[in-house]
Protein backbone atom coordinates (compact mmCIF):
# COMPACT_ATOMS: atom_id res chain seq x y z
CA UNK A 1 0.00 0.00 0.00
CA UNK A 2 1.32 3.38 -0.68
CA UNK A 3 1.56 5.98 1.87
CA UNK A 4 -0.22 9.01 2.29
CA UNK A 5 1.69 12.36 1.08
CA UNK A 6 1.91 14.30 4.29
CA UNK A 7 1.86 18.13 2.16
CA UNK A 8 1.36 19.53 5.45
CA UNK A 9 5.42 19.32 6.73
CA UNK A 10 7.69 21.41 4.02
CA UNK A 11 10.17 19.26 2.22
CA UNK A 12 13.23 21.93 3.81
CA UNK A 13 12.08 21.31 7.30
CA UNK A 14 13.04 17.42 6.57
CA UNK A 15 15.82 18.15 4.98
CA UNK A 16 16.46 20.31 8.45
CA UNK A 17 16.02 17.35 10.81
CA UNK A 18 18.80 15.65 9.05
CA UNK A 19 21.03 18.27 9.85
CA UNK A 20 19.89 19.01 13.32
CA UNK A 21 20.19 15.40 13.83
CA UNK A 22 23.90 15.50 12.98
CA UNK A 23 23.86 18.18 15.09
CA UNK A 24 22.72 16.24 18.31
CA UNK A 25 24.75 13.32 17.32
CA UNK A 26 28.05 15.13 17.69
CA UNK A 27 26.86 16.95 21.18
CA UNK A 28 26.22 13.27 22.30
CA UNK A 29 29.45 12.20 21.51
CA UNK A 30 30.50 14.78 23.43
CA UNK A 31 28.65 13.64 26.48
CA UNK A 32 25.93 16.78 26.38
CA UNK A 33 22.81 16.23 27.24
CA UNK A 34 20.73 19.00 26.95
CA UNK A 35 21.05 22.08 24.31
CA UNK A 36 18.97 24.92 24.01
CA UNK A 37 17.06 26.20 21.51
CA UNK A 38 19.61 29.20 20.65
CA UNK A 39 22.80 26.42 20.96
CA UNK A 40 21.59 24.00 18.25
CA UNK A 41 20.09 26.46 15.96
CA UNK A 42 23.15 28.32 15.77
CA UNK A 43 25.09 24.70 15.19
CA UNK A 44 22.59 23.87 12.32
CA UNK A 45 23.26 27.20 10.89
CA UNK A 46 19.47 27.96 10.83
CA UNK A 47 17.66 30.56 12.84
CA UNK A 48 16.19 29.90 16.08
CA UNK A 49 12.79 29.88 15.35
CA UNK A 50 12.92 28.18 12.19
CA UNK A 51 14.15 25.18 14.91
CA UNK A 52 11.36 25.59 16.79
CA UNK A 53 8.87 25.93 14.27
CA UNK A 54 10.42 22.76 12.38
CA UNK A 55 9.83 20.97 15.77
CA UNK A 56 6.84 22.29 16.44
CA UNK A 57 5.84 19.91 13.61
CA UNK A 58 6.35 16.83 15.80
CA UNK A 59 5.59 18.18 19.00
CA UNK A 60 8.20 19.10 20.10
CA UNK A 61 9.13 22.44 22.09
CA UNK A 62 11.36 21.79 24.72
CA UNK A 63 11.47 23.12 28.10
CA UNK A 64 11.76 26.40 28.85
CA UNK A 65 15.27 26.78 30.78
CA UNK A 66 16.60 24.09 30.16
CA UNK A 67 15.93 23.28 26.08
CA UNK A 68 15.90 19.77 24.50
CA UNK A 69 17.01 16.88 26.00
CA UNK A 70 19.78 15.58 23.47
CA UNK A 71 19.37 11.74 23.24
CA UNK A 72 15.29 11.85 23.41
CA UNK A 73 15.16 14.54 20.76
CA UNK A 74 17.53 12.44 18.08
CA UNK A 75 15.95 9.18 18.93
CA UNK A 76 12.64 11.04 17.65
CA UNK A 77 14.86 11.96 15.04
CA UNK A 78 16.12 9.31 13.93
CA UNK A 79 12.41 7.47 14.78
CA UNK A 80 10.91 9.59 11.78
CA UNK A 81 13.81 9.42 9.27
CA UNK A 82 13.52 5.82 9.54
CA UNK A 83 17.23 5.81 10.32
CA UNK A 84 17.52 3.41 13.39
CA UNK A 85 17.05 0.37 11.40
CA UNK A 86 18.90 -0.58 8.45
CA UNK A 87 17.40 0.32 5.33
CA UNK A 88 17.28 -1.56 2.10
CA UNK A 89 17.94 0.48 -1.18
CA UNK A 90 18.79 -1.04 -4.51
CA UNK A 91 21.01 0.86 -6.91
CA UNK A 92 20.51 1.08 -10.89
CA UNK A 93 23.20 1.90 -13.20
CA UNK A 94 26.65 0.62 -12.31
CA UNK A 95 28.78 3.08 -14.72
CA UNK A 96 31.27 5.35 -13.20
CA UNK A 97 29.57 6.60 -11.24
CA UNK A 98 26.99 3.88 -9.92
CA UNK A 99 30.25 2.25 -9.30
CA UNK A 100 31.55 5.15 -7.42
CA UNK A 101 28.29 5.11 -5.27
CA UNK A 102 28.36 1.52 -4.44
CA UNK A 103 31.76 1.85 -3.43
CA UNK A 104 31.52 4.74 -0.84
CA UNK A 105 30.85 3.65 2.42
CA UNK A 106 29.11 6.50 3.78
CA UNK A 107 25.89 5.15 3.15
CA UNK A 108 25.80 2.97 5.64
CA UNK A 109 27.39 4.99 8.53
CA UNK A 110 24.39 6.90 7.83
CA UNK A 111 21.68 3.90 8.23
CA UNK A 112 21.43 2.65 4.78
CA UNK A 113 22.31 -0.55 3.27
CA UNK A 114 22.37 -1.07 -0.72
CA UNK A 115 21.82 -4.53 -0.96
CA UNK A 116 22.41 -4.87 -4.34
CA UNK A 117 23.26 -3.26 -8.03
CA UNK A 118 21.31 -3.65 -11.40
CA UNK A 119 22.57 -3.10 -15.29
CA UNK A 120 21.68 -4.47 -18.37
CA UNK A 121 25.07 -5.87 -18.56
CA UNK A 122 26.00 -7.41 -15.22
CA UNK A 123 28.73 -9.32 -16.48
CA UNK A 124 31.35 -6.53 -17.44
CA UNK A 125 34.59 -6.37 -15.39
CA UNK A 126 34.20 -3.14 -12.37
CA UNK A 127 35.74 -2.41 -9.61
CA UNK A 128 37.02 -5.57 -7.64
CA UNK A 129 36.04 -3.02 -4.25
CA UNK A 130 32.21 -3.58 -5.32
CA UNK A 131 30.94 -5.49 -2.70
CA UNK A 132 27.37 -5.93 -3.71
CA UNK A 133 25.87 -8.42 -6.34
CA UNK A 134 25.19 -6.89 -9.74
CA UNK A 135 22.21 -8.61 -11.48
CA UNK A 136 20.71 -8.26 -14.45
CA UNK A 137 17.64 -5.53 -14.44
CA UNK A 138 15.08 -7.98 -15.64
CA UNK A 139 15.44 -9.77 -12.33
CA UNK A 140 14.64 -6.17 -10.05
CA UNK A 141 10.89 -6.27 -9.94
CA UNK A 142 11.17 -9.72 -8.19
CA UNK A 143 13.85 -8.83 -6.23
CA UNK A 144 11.93 -5.64 -4.71
CA UNK A 145 9.01 -7.32 -4.25
CA UNK A 146 10.72 -10.07 -2.18
CA UNK A 147 12.95 -7.75 -0.69
CA UNK A 148 9.75 -4.97 -0.07
CA UNK A 149 12.53 -2.69 -1.33
CA UNK A 150 11.58 1.16 -1.15
CA UNK A 151 14.10 3.23 -2.12
CA UNK A 152 16.27 2.90 -5.45
CA UNK A 153 19.65 5.37 -6.73
CA UNK A 154 19.03 6.26 -10.20
CA UNK A 155 22.26 6.07 -12.01
CA UNK A 156 21.77 5.03 -15.51
CA UNK A 157 21.90 7.38 -18.42
CA UNK A 158 20.38 10.25 -19.02
CA UNK A 159 18.75 8.51 -22.39
CA UNK A 160 17.08 5.94 -19.93
CA UNK A 161 16.38 7.22 -17.05
CA UNK A 162 12.91 7.79 -17.68
CA UNK A 163 12.18 4.54 -18.71
CA UNK A 164 14.09 2.75 -15.30
CA UNK A 165 12.11 5.08 -13.60
CA UNK A 166 8.34 3.77 -14.94
CA UNK A 167 10.55 -0.08 -14.62
CA UNK A 168 11.30 1.00 -10.58
CA UNK A 169 7.59 2.77 -9.72
CA UNK A 170 6.17 -0.24 -10.97
CA UNK A 171 8.16 -2.55 -8.83
CA UNK A 172 6.86 -0.99 -6.26
CA UNK A 173 9.72 1.48 -5.52
CA UNK A 174 8.05 4.95 -3.67
CA UNK A 175 11.50 7.30 -3.36
CA UNK A 176 14.59 7.87 -6.10
CA UNK A 177 17.44 9.11 -5.82
CA UNK A 178 18.34 10.53 -9.91
CA UNK A 179 21.43 11.01 -10.34
CA UNK A 180 20.48 11.94 -14.29
CA UNK A 181 20.61 14.70 -15.48
CA UNK A 182 16.58 15.09 -16.48
CA UNK A 183 13.50 15.49 -14.75
CA UNK A 184 11.60 12.25 -14.26
CA UNK A 185 7.69 12.00 -14.03
CA UNK A 186 6.50 10.20 -11.60
CA UNK A 187 3.49 9.54 -10.08
CA UNK A 188 2.12 12.15 -7.39
CA UNK A 189 2.92 9.64 -4.62
CA UNK A 190 6.35 8.70 -5.48
CA UNK A 191 8.82 10.86 -4.31
CA UNK A 192 12.23 11.81 -6.67
CA UNK A 193 14.92 13.90 -5.27
CA UNK A 194 17.48 14.68 -7.65
CA UNK A 195 21.73 15.10 -7.43
CA UNK A 196 24.00 16.40 -10.20
CA UNK A 197 27.03 16.57 -9.34
CA UNK A 198 28.11 18.56 -12.57
CA UNK A 199 25.42 21.02 -12.21
CA UNK A 200 26.72 21.55 -9.38
CA UNK A 201 29.87 22.16 -10.47
CA UNK A 202 28.55 24.26 -13.35
CA UNK A 203 26.49 26.67 -10.79
CA UNK A 204 29.85 27.33 -8.65
CA UNK A 205 31.58 28.00 -12.44
CA UNK A 206 28.96 30.58 -13.02
CA UNK A 207 29.38 32.17 -9.76
CA UNK A 208 32.83 32.58 -9.33
CA UNK A 209 33.68 33.68 -12.90
CA UNK A 210 34.92 37.03 -13.02
CA UNK B 1 40.51 40.39 -7.30
CA UNK B 2 36.89 39.05 -6.12
CA UNK B 3 33.71 38.86 -8.83
CA UNK B 4 31.34 41.39 -7.44
CA UNK B 5 28.04 39.48 -6.65
CA UNK B 6 25.09 39.59 -8.87
CA UNK B 7 22.32 39.83 -6.71
CA UNK B 8 19.67 40.17 -9.44
CA UNK B 9 19.62 36.73 -11.33
CA UNK B 10 18.22 34.23 -9.06
CA UNK B 11 20.45 31.09 -8.26
CA UNK B 12 17.54 28.82 -9.30
CA UNK B 13 17.81 30.28 -12.38
CA UNK B 14 21.36 29.35 -12.57
CA UNK B 15 20.49 25.81 -12.00
CA UNK B 16 17.86 25.88 -14.59
CA UNK B 17 20.46 27.10 -17.23
CA UNK B 18 22.51 23.86 -16.14
CA UNK B 19 19.38 21.99 -17.28
CA UNK B 20 18.10 24.16 -21.17
CA UNK B 21 21.57 23.23 -21.68
CA UNK B 22 21.54 19.64 -21.26
CA UNK B 23 18.61 19.69 -23.32
CA UNK B 24 20.23 21.83 -26.10
CA UNK B 25 23.01 19.55 -26.47
CA UNK B 26 19.91 16.66 -26.93
CA UNK B 27 18.49 18.73 -29.52
CA UNK B 28 21.92 19.39 -31.20
CA UNK B 29 22.94 15.60 -31.23
CA UNK B 30 19.78 14.88 -33.24
CA UNK B 31 20.22 17.65 -35.91
CA UNK B 32 17.39 20.06 -34.42
CA UNK B 33 18.34 23.33 -35.37
CA UNK B 34 15.45 25.58 -33.56
CA UNK B 35 13.11 25.12 -30.56
CA UNK B 36 10.21 26.78 -29.50
CA UNK B 37 9.88 28.08 -25.97
CA UNK B 38 6.98 25.61 -25.38
CA UNK B 39 8.67 22.18 -26.53
CA UNK B 40 12.41 23.52 -24.56
CA UNK B 41 10.28 24.13 -21.72
CA UNK B 42 8.75 20.64 -21.54
CA UNK B 43 11.88 19.09 -22.29
CA UNK B 44 13.59 20.60 -19.72
CA UNK B 45 9.96 20.21 -16.85
CA UNK B 46 9.54 23.59 -16.41
CA UNK B 47 6.85 25.84 -17.51
CA UNK B 48 7.14 27.94 -20.78
CA UNK B 49 6.62 31.57 -19.19
CA UNK B 50 9.79 30.22 -16.40
CA UNK B 51 11.90 29.42 -19.53
CA UNK B 52 11.25 33.11 -20.92
CA UNK B 53 11.69 34.34 -17.90
CA UNK B 54 15.42 32.68 -17.15
CA UNK B 55 16.52 33.36 -20.68
CA UNK B 56 15.42 36.98 -20.69
CA UNK B 57 18.03 37.63 -18.18
CA UNK B 58 20.12 37.06 -20.34
CA UNK B 59 19.02 39.05 -23.20
CA UNK B 60 17.63 36.26 -25.15
CA UNK B 61 14.07 36.18 -26.57
CA UNK B 62 13.87 33.86 -29.02
CA UNK B 63 11.95 35.17 -32.39
CA UNK B 64 8.20 34.99 -32.48
CA UNK B 65 7.15 31.83 -34.75
CA UNK B 66 10.40 30.92 -34.86
CA UNK B 67 11.65 30.03 -31.05
CA UNK B 68 15.52 29.63 -30.16
CA UNK B 69 18.61 28.81 -32.86
CA UNK B 70 19.71 25.93 -30.84
CA UNK B 71 23.30 26.03 -31.52
CA UNK B 72 23.40 29.87 -30.83
CA UNK B 73 21.24 29.29 -27.25
CA UNK B 74 23.82 26.16 -26.35
CA UNK B 75 27.07 28.50 -27.08
CA UNK B 76 25.54 31.71 -24.88
CA UNK B 77 24.67 29.42 -21.53
CA UNK B 78 27.84 27.14 -22.06
CA UNK B 79 30.17 30.89 -22.19
CA UNK B 80 27.66 32.03 -19.16
CA UNK B 81 28.33 29.04 -17.05
CA UNK B 82 32.04 29.17 -18.61
CA UNK B 83 32.08 25.48 -19.39
CA UNK B 84 33.24 26.13 -22.85
CA UNK B 85 36.68 25.81 -21.95
CA UNK B 86 37.81 23.19 -19.03
CA UNK B 87 37.73 24.58 -16.21
CA UNK B 88 40.07 23.51 -13.17
CA UNK B 89 39.40 22.32 -10.03
CA UNK B 90 40.81 20.71 -6.89
CA UNK B 91 39.26 18.26 -4.08
CA UNK B 92 39.84 18.10 -0.48
CA UNK B 93 39.92 15.18 1.64
CA UNK B 94 40.83 11.66 0.00
CA UNK B 95 39.02 9.37 1.85
CA UNK B 96 36.11 7.08 0.61
CA UNK B 97 33.78 9.51 -0.86
CA UNK B 98 36.80 11.76 -1.75
CA UNK B 99 38.19 8.30 -3.69
CA UNK B 100 34.67 7.69 -5.56
CA UNK B 101 34.78 11.71 -6.45
CA UNK B 102 38.17 11.37 -8.43
CA UNK B 103 37.53 7.89 -9.82
CA UNK B 104 34.23 9.22 -11.11
CA UNK B 105 34.60 10.38 -14.62
CA UNK B 106 31.44 12.13 -14.89
CA UNK B 107 33.60 16.08 -14.36
CA UNK B 108 35.81 15.93 -16.95
CA UNK B 109 33.13 15.27 -19.95
CA UNK B 110 31.46 18.88 -18.48
CA UNK B 111 34.24 20.62 -18.25
CA UNK B 112 35.82 20.20 -15.39
CA UNK B 113 39.40 18.60 -14.66
CA UNK B 114 40.44 17.90 -11.11
CA UNK B 115 44.11 19.03 -11.42
CA UNK B 116 45.00 17.38 -7.97
CA UNK B 117 43.54 16.00 -4.62
CA UNK B 118 44.81 16.85 -1.15
CA UNK B 119 44.89 15.38 2.11
CA UNK B 120 46.99 15.10 5.65
CA UNK B 121 47.90 11.72 4.69
CA UNK B 122 48.96 11.50 1.14
CA UNK B 123 50.82 8.13 0.78
CA UNK B 124 48.38 6.06 2.55
CA UNK B 125 47.97 3.52 -0.25
CA UNK B 126 44.56 4.23 -2.60
CA UNK B 127 42.74 3.13 -5.06
CA UNK B 128 44.62 2.55 -8.80
CA UNK B 129 42.60 4.25 -10.76
CA UNK B 130 43.26 7.48 -9.27
CA UNK B 131 45.13 9.45 -12.23
CA UNK B 132 45.43 12.83 -10.28
CA UNK B 133 48.21 13.43 -8.29
CA UNK B 134 47.51 13.43 -4.27
CA UNK B 135 49.53 16.33 -2.38
CA UNK B 136 49.60 16.75 1.21
CA UNK B 137 47.51 19.42 2.32
CA UNK B 138 50.61 21.96 3.27
CA UNK B 139 50.82 22.27 -0.86
CA UNK B 140 47.55 23.47 -1.24
CA UNK B 141 47.57 27.24 -0.98
CA UNK B 142 50.85 27.42 -3.26
CA UNK B 143 48.91 24.93 -5.72
CA UNK B 144 45.52 26.71 -5.73
CA UNK B 145 47.54 30.12 -6.54
CA UNK B 146 50.22 29.26 -8.87
CA UNK B 147 47.66 27.57 -11.11
CA UNK B 148 44.59 30.07 -10.20
CA UNK B 149 42.25 27.71 -9.42
CA UNK B 150 38.86 28.87 -8.28
CA UNK B 151 36.49 25.96 -7.43
CA UNK B 152 37.82 22.95 -4.84
CA UNK B 153 35.47 19.74 -3.87
CA UNK B 154 35.23 19.46 0.00
CA UNK B 155 35.20 16.27 1.34
CA UNK B 156 36.90 15.94 4.50
CA UNK B 157 35.19 14.90 7.73
CA UNK B 158 32.57 17.44 9.12
CA UNK B 159 34.83 17.98 12.37
CA UNK B 160 37.73 19.63 9.99
CA UNK B 161 35.59 20.91 7.40
CA UNK B 162 35.10 24.70 8.44
CA UNK B 163 38.96 24.90 9.05
CA UNK B 164 39.61 23.37 5.34
CA UNK B 165 37.56 25.24 4.26
CA UNK B 166 38.92 28.75 6.13
CA UNK B 167 42.22 27.32 4.30
CA UNK B 168 40.83 27.05 1.15
CA UNK B 169 39.24 30.88 0.74
CA UNK B 170 42.41 32.07 2.30
CA UNK B 171 44.23 30.33 -0.97
CA UNK B 172 41.19 32.58 -3.43
CA UNK B 173 39.10 29.35 -3.71
CA UNK B 174 35.85 31.14 -4.45
CA UNK B 175 33.88 28.40 -4.91
CA UNK B 176 33.07 25.19 -2.93
CA UNK B 177 31.00 21.88 -3.65
CA UNK B 178 30.42 21.33 -0.13
CA UNK B 179 30.19 17.31 0.60
CA UNK B 180 30.86 17.68 4.30
CA UNK B 181 27.58 17.53 6.20
CA UNK B 182 28.32 21.15 8.09
CA UNK B 183 26.90 24.53 7.17
CA UNK B 184 30.15 26.31 6.17
CA UNK B 185 30.95 30.05 7.46
CA UNK B 186 32.36 31.99 4.53
CA UNK B 187 32.72 35.39 3.00
CA UNK B 188 30.02 36.73 1.43
CA UNK B 189 32.12 36.81 -2.03
CA UNK B 190 32.50 32.83 -1.64
CA UNK B 191 29.81 30.47 -3.14
CA UNK B 192 29.13 27.12 -1.36
CA UNK B 193 26.84 24.34 -2.67
CA UNK B 194 25.97 21.63 -0.26
CA UNK B 195 25.89 17.83 -1.70
CA UNK B 196 24.94 15.51 1.23
CA UNK B 197 23.99 11.83 -0.46
CA UNK B 198 23.17 10.08 2.81
CA UNK B 199 20.81 13.14 3.86
CA UNK B 200 19.30 12.57 0.26
CA UNK B 201 18.78 9.33 1.02
CA UNK B 202 17.07 10.32 4.52
CA UNK B 203 14.98 12.85 3.20
CA UNK B 204 13.74 9.88 0.71
CA UNK B 205 13.33 7.73 3.72
CA UNK B 206 10.68 9.89 5.63
CA UNK B 207 8.74 10.32 2.82
CA UNK B 208 8.89 6.36 1.36
CA UNK B 209 7.81 5.20 5.63
CA UNK B 210 4.48 3.57 5.76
Amino acid sequence: MKKPVRPEIPRKTIYRLSVYLRCLQRLKSNAIRTVSSEALSKAAGVKSTQLRKDLTYFGQFGTRGLGYDVEQLAKMISDLLGTNSLQPVILVGVGSLGTALLTYRGFEQEGFEILAAFDIDPKRPRNKKITQPILHIDAMPEFVRERTVRMAILSVPASVAQEVANQLVQAGIAGILNFAPIVLSVPEDVIVNNVNLAIELENLSYFVQN
